[in-house]
């Protein structure tokens, strides 16, 4: 099977705490052990951005990258970087498949995660 | 048990298809039944704002509000907003209960909500 890299994407903050929490979703996936790297990036204000972060997951040797925005509904403007930065990256390494997910938001399992937080507020 | 309103926050945009997302979402909890009324409402560029909102589930009975951010990961600016309209409704409503829920980002299910947007992306 292609070695395969998931690559995170966020928005990227100014604040420590808010790109924390893409560490802490990436330590959890590493830990399930189904990709080869995962790495977080991010769109600005943080380090790697997408490019350099989908470079690493080549560097290591990825045959195949899964770029995923970590956005529940991303923006046009959203939109159109991650396609550019996958086009960025499908024309510097030619012989890699970079993949673009879905973004969050509309899975059907969102429903649920958003009535058990309003569950767990009210102390149910 | 006391009459309980959802309502949902998002940041609000000004293209209307950003802004169905939370409609979506509104419509299918609402189809759930588990709520007195479910109003979905916008930090900024989108009406109604968080305070109307709020009050509209107070128009129509609730005497418990839940207020849910539909956020990832709100910046510290986004919680002191979320922040100050609960304590707004509550200076006006002093007889209706308003809670903030926590925000999406680190429930346990969206680890299973990446993978399978990654998944899903591979075509498998």
């Amino acid at each position: 099977m292609t070695p395969t890299a998931l690559l995170l994407i966020a928005h990227g903050s100014r604040r420590a705490e808010a790109n924390a929490d893409l560490d802490y979703l990436a330590a959890e996936l590493r830990a399930r052990g189904e990709y080869l790297v995962v790495q977080p990036s991010y769109l600005e204000l943080a380090d790697p951005e997408i490019v350099p972060g989908g470079e690493m997951c080549v560097a290591v040797g990825a045959g195949r990258v899964v770029m995923l925005p970590y956005f529940l509904s991303p923006g046009r403007h959203v939109v159109e970087d991650l396609t550019a930065a996958r086009d960025e990256l499908a024309r510097r390494h030619p012989a890699v498949e970079f993949v673009l997910a879905e973004p969050l938001g509309r899975h059907p399992l969102m429903l649920q995660v958003v009535t058990e937080r309003a569950r767990a507020a009210l102390g149910q």
